[in-house]
């Protein structure tokens, strides 16, 4: 990693000591940084579904270093087949879960049993490296675009943003954020317009990490993300995905489907930032996209710092009331401007041709 | 009030005792419900600005009796002027609150100041009375469009709201509750698609009005209204306004803006349910309508009950992180489907002929 980077360094979402696997607790940010140590394939899959680690690309490498861990105790063929089919099903919506799997298992399947250890090991670190590469080069893309709007309009950019695409949600860099972290290495002025991102509030996980790298950001209600662009105060909006169909429609975490309708209704450019990794050929359009529904707990109930800085947990609504919980929407190619992944800005329908001319 | 509304009556919004004005008090529901005795301008000016009363009519009913109040002490040309200048400042946004102002004014400026403490209270008495009748119109208008819903569907009627438009909005039935409340009446049914409406839940008020009177209703975060759309799970949008510009612009809650913009991609009917005070003839269009701008404590900071059901403020988020919190933001009328107001169901350009053949 770049040595602008160096908190991030200290503070890698995922890294491992061999036979152990460490990982930041999402779940208590932004009021409390604590590690996990996951050592076993329960603890893997655990770590992904309770959302200890979240966000596409980081819920692939977790994944990715779960396989490893289940290995060490019993490489077998059986062995290898549970661990991939438990992982896989631990979250249902973003794809790099499922392209993780898949490659640990081209990878490995073919091996020996006593070599697979080893070599799982090996390619979840590759894995992560190639992550880190890869939102690097999504960064550098971004920001041209930031850029160019820097020049037109002679002050800071304001980039809105949704949910939490920063490195936290990744190995290293993150995908949305990534442009605005290369900005402020080449001096381009940027703050980020941070939604709350309700039910779980991972716009705070995006305020924090925007506060240790001294970015200057605001944070709204989702519900101000309309209002602020009529009011000409975005200049482009940048989200993440978890999952992109063939035709360039994009999963992403629920409400990012307004604020591409209002991005629309305000000629306000609107882009998502994902790997190659994040599109599922599979998939024709977002109507094939599985849409996980979460607890109605995720509403009802809500964890703050109380009055002397410990960690509370509070009901905002009584359990008799039920409550629908999609945890993402999506958003049609049609609303999207263009797409920023690692071989540049592209327009969602130019999507296949691009990777096709690759042979990925 | 209907005997339908047997509870609603037993819990007033707001009523008189004479020298006293009771109220609910707002920023406790839906963890307690307390009310609040008012007995001076300066009560009344605070429960306005701490929004322990809010909602357009109610606040425009607590301004008329805060005149009352003032009157009490003294009814001097000068102690009106103030009043009435004290209560004007109070919101910025909700236009019903200087419609009930200047409604008091052409009421008592001409009487001699002996005369005004009696006239102000009967004033602010019939002020409420017609509220109460206007939204009762305001629902048998509102009741056809589902009737007719009900009808073409033969099944129950998902209706989505915003924030909270219902009784506790108003001095009786509501604004956009009060066609969900005469549909139950009348044995339609409907269920209530209830938005969380961050920063300040006005949706589990929401939620606690529709518990009470045993009307199915679910919960969601704001973020989920659009994707609700897409699939098919909503029949109609029905929300409230704080001020309508006289060529059917709506301002109402923060958020209503992209819930119009979803509604509009998704050829959902979307209407704003409002009294004929509501409309603004001296705002040309929304841009002329002023947005208040709130604390942003309200995303730092929440109010839950704890593990014992004791009420208790969390923060979210730390102090250093700005924030930007514009309470309302306006729908253009070009999204708007109609207007539900005592008069009928109006096109937003049929609002000005309609109020003017009725010389209002």
């Amino acid at each position: 990693m770049d040595t602008r980077f160096g908190l991030l360094h200290a503070l890698r979402t995922i890294r491992d000591e061999g036979d152990v696997v460490i990982v930041i607790d999402q779940t208590q940010l932004p009021h409390r940084l604590v590690e996990r140590r996951l050592s076993s394939l329960d603890d893997a899959a655990h770590a992904i579904r309770s959302m200890q680690v979240r966000g596409a690309p980081l819920i692939g490498a977790t994944a990715a270093y779960g396989v490893a861990l289940a290995l060490r105790e019993d490489a077998g063929d059986e062995a290898l087949d549970q661990a991939l089919v438990t992982l896989a099903g631990t979250r249902p919506t973003a794809v790099n879960l499922h392209w993780a799997i898949a490659r640990m298992r081209a990878r490995l399947a073919p091996l020996a049993p006593a070599e697979r250890a080893h070599a799982a090991l090996n390619e979840a670190r590759a894995l992560c490296a190639e992550d880190a590469a890869t939102n690097h080069a999504i960064g550098e893309h971004g920001l041209t675009l930031i850029e160019t709007l820097a020049r037109e309009k002679h002050r800071c950019i304001n980039v809105m943003t949704h949910c939490n695409a920063g490195w936290l949600a990744t190995v290293a860099y993150g995908t949305a954020l990534a442009p605005i972290y290369a900005a402020q290495a080449s001096g381009v002025g940027v703050r980020v317009l941070v939604s709350e991102t309700r039910p779980r509030n991972q716009g705070l996980l995006t305020a924090w990490e925007l506060r240790q790298a001294g970015l200057p950001h605001t944070l709204l209600a989702d519900n101000a993300a309309g209002h602020l662009m009529r009011r000409g105060a975005v200049d482009l909006v940048i989200v993440g995905a978890d999952r992109i169909a063939a035709n360039g429609d994009a999963a992403n975490k629920i409400g990012t489907y307004m604020k591409a309708l209002a991005a629309d209704d305000n000629s306000v450019p609107f882009y998502v930032a994902a790997p190659g990794s994040t599109i599922d050929w599979n998939c024709p359009t977002g109507d094939a996209i599985p849409i996980e529904s979460r607890s109605g707990d995720e509403l009802r109930a809500i964890v703050g710092l109380d009055s002397h800085g410990r960690p509370m947990r509070v009901m905002l609504s009584p359990g008799d009331t039920s409550v629908d919980n999609p945890a993402f929407d999506v958003t049609p190619a049609r609303l999207i401007t263009g797409i920023i992944c690692e071989r540049g800005v592209l327009s969602p329908d130019a999507l296949r041709a691009a990777f096709d001319r690759a042979h990925i």
